[in-house]
């Protein structure tokens, strides 16, 4: 009975993010019809579950929590093992600095070696289920190249739109897996123009972030493996890199959804979350220190973290709510402060992270100077993917 | 009580390869004092040992089989989260080639990009345990990567010593550990050349492939996983890509060990295993099919699959007992063959392998061509590692 109930996906609805007004789960979806905001997912977490029958424990892949997904029909799991990523002590640089407990989520280990390989493996699952034949995406590149292997490993169409400056290693391995790959001049916001035209006739479905409900399921799988991971009790502070915003969002309702589920105690103190930003696109720290009213004019330039040039996102408001509702902080780091990151992680604990994960570490490292994170306090800091798809935009600097 | 068990490492001795003569296995040893020939690790097997008891379930890593390992105490561990890999069905490119049950074992996703993070992490945490204070390797490229990395990590100094057409990739990333990289004209045997003199003194510790006793027991972890993974039913068929060669023995040493622990029927049919080589460097194929005595005069040719470029593997005479005693083969894969089997893994399955990955696949397709593998067997391919570090190698071939 147990292996039922875990396999059993408890989806129920879709609701707007803005009015919360209910569309159904059950057909395909984009942004809501009533705001053209995005849709999120809502499951029956009243009826009992505990965890050890909501949790596959021999499977070692973020389909542990395969309940608390959306896809109805395990048949249509498009999969590359993804998720289930370690969580690693950093003993020397926490000795360094003066922290008590420092840790790092690694997501460079996932399939296509970035965490986007969670928010497309579901999301093409139920591309899949729901009928799709192809999918596009703009992409700032990690999002694209994990479009391609799950849309190649599904056998659908997939068109990948990407900037320009993209380091060659990411169009590479696009070709690779057999996309159509197109390069604009600009960042992302630019690629997400190309794509409006290239699918006019919309017979491609359009996974851009948050623009389909399912990524998002896929990134909050992070939030569930962290707090198994730990035992379930939380770090005091998660620092995370946030670009589009799906995983910060993401990692913050799987921590609510368990909070409903009594994983978590309803009491329990939720982390402060701090999204990370880079010096040369933070729209998010513009909004929140109230230069601007939003992003919806911001002007980015490039950063070697080209997973944070993100000048416009989508997700901003929930971003926002995610940093009011933890108490939480939004920070820009620069591209210098990334490679000093870079140097750190690598000599001392062996870690080739992407600059994404640098900038996490070194508004670790700042927040603690400030005070803002006191010593004594657990610290989890989210890397998103591995260096070697950024090669280009470091070598020669170690 | 099972928790003690668990962790508590059975070590007993070390056995020379040639002559069996014993060694032991708590003071720093390199190569058999009697035969200058590989070190081979013993446990005590005969208490007895449940698979329950023996295996640490929450630990999402090679370090579940802790009672396996040669490791005394925990605190030595040198871990960035190696092994536990995902276990891939091919189910597009079975259904092409008339394979019943087709499957992948992703050692990709490994810290570092591939298997030798096993070897490495291991050998590293018992260089810490005896008090080394560096290391030195000869390497085709992911192995120097992965010993910088785990050599950081524990604090060590790390020298790497690769040829000169290596990717540049490998040493880019040694560079960002802090390892010393010395390139060298030739190949894996010339490098072990430049390593004789780099450490004439001798005051680092050489973790060449089999000169010392522990990448060995890091690498056969794979094997305890492939049975855990398939539910403790061997396939018919294992494709292994060959170059020194410690996983092919450390695979057949973990199944041996499984035996002997009642974890496996100690009648419990063997896979066959294949030796996959590449065209441009196959001493083992040359060896068994009897053009050569043995590889010590084998000259071999750079290939795009760079761990497969070793001409004189010191692990000759163990890899052919395990072709021997497992009714099984080595075979050479050309270069374009490869190119074509990395493309075939890429738009079918969404996979972005090593050349030696795609060379193992386009030997299962040839022996099933052959029918040497017949239909209804199980076939297990292992890809050791994945495709973006070689990417000069491949680029624009897509």
């Amino acid at each position: 009975m147990q292996t039922l109930l875990a396999t059993a996906s408890r989806l129920q609805q879709l609701h707007c993010a803005a009015c919360h007004a209910p569309h159904s789960a059950f057909s395909l979806q984009r942004v809501s019809s009533c705001c053209a905001q995005p849709l999120v997912a809502d499951y029956d977490l009243s009826a009992p579950l505990t965890r050890a029958a909501g949790i596959q424990a021999t499977e070692n892949s973020m389909w542990r929590y395969a309940a608390l997904l959306p896809l109805l029909d395990e048949a249509n799991r498009v999969s590359l093992g993804e998720g289930w990523t370690p969580m690693l002590a950093l003993p020397r640089l926490a000795a360094r600095y003066g922290f008590l407990d420092l840790r790092l989520k690694d997501e460079g280990q996932n399939p296509t070696g970035s965490f986007k390989a969670r928010g497309l493996s579901m999301a093409i699952s139920k591309a899949k289920e729901l009928g799709v034949t192809g999918c596009i995406i703009p992409t700032a590149g990690n999002a694209g190249v994990a479009m391609a292997a799950y849309c190649a490993r599904a056998g659908l169409r997939a068109v990948v739109v990407m900037p320009r400056h993209t380091p060659q290693a990411f169009r590479e391995e696009c070709y690779w897996y057999g996309a159509e790959v197109h390069l604009v001049d600009g960042l992302i916001n630019d690629c997400a123009a190309r794509v409006r035209e290239l699918n006019a006739a919309g017979e491609l479905l359009d996974v851009s972030t948050l623009k389909e409900p399912y990524r998002l399921e896929g990134k909050k799988t992070m939030g569930y493996e962290l707090a198994e991971q730990l035992g379930w009790r939380l770090p005091d502070v998660l620092l995370y890199p946030a670009g589009g915003g799906t995983g910060l969002i993401g990692i913050w309702k799987a921590l609510r959804e368990m909070q409903a589920l009594g994983w978590l105690p309803a009491t329990a103190q939720l982390p402060r979350m701090v999204a990370v930003q880079a010096a040369n696109c933070c729209p998010l720290v513009e909004t929140r220190e109230g230069r601007q009213v939003n992003c919806q004019a911001y002007m980015g330039k490039p950063t070697i973290a080209n997973g944070l040039a993100v000048p416009r996102p989508l997700g901003e408001p929930l971003m926002l709510d995610v940093l009011d509702e933890s108490d939480g902080l939004a920070l820009a780091i620069t591209d210098e402060q990334m490679l000093e990151g870079l140097r750190e992680l690598g000599k001392e604990e062996g870690l080739f992270v992407a600059p994404e994960g640098a900038a996490v570490w070194m508004a670790a490292r700042h927040l603690l100077r400030t005070g803002w994170i006191r010593p004594e306090e657990q610290v989890l800091l989210l890397n998103t993917g591995s260096a070697q798809k950024y090669l280009e935009n470091i070598v020669g600097l170690a």
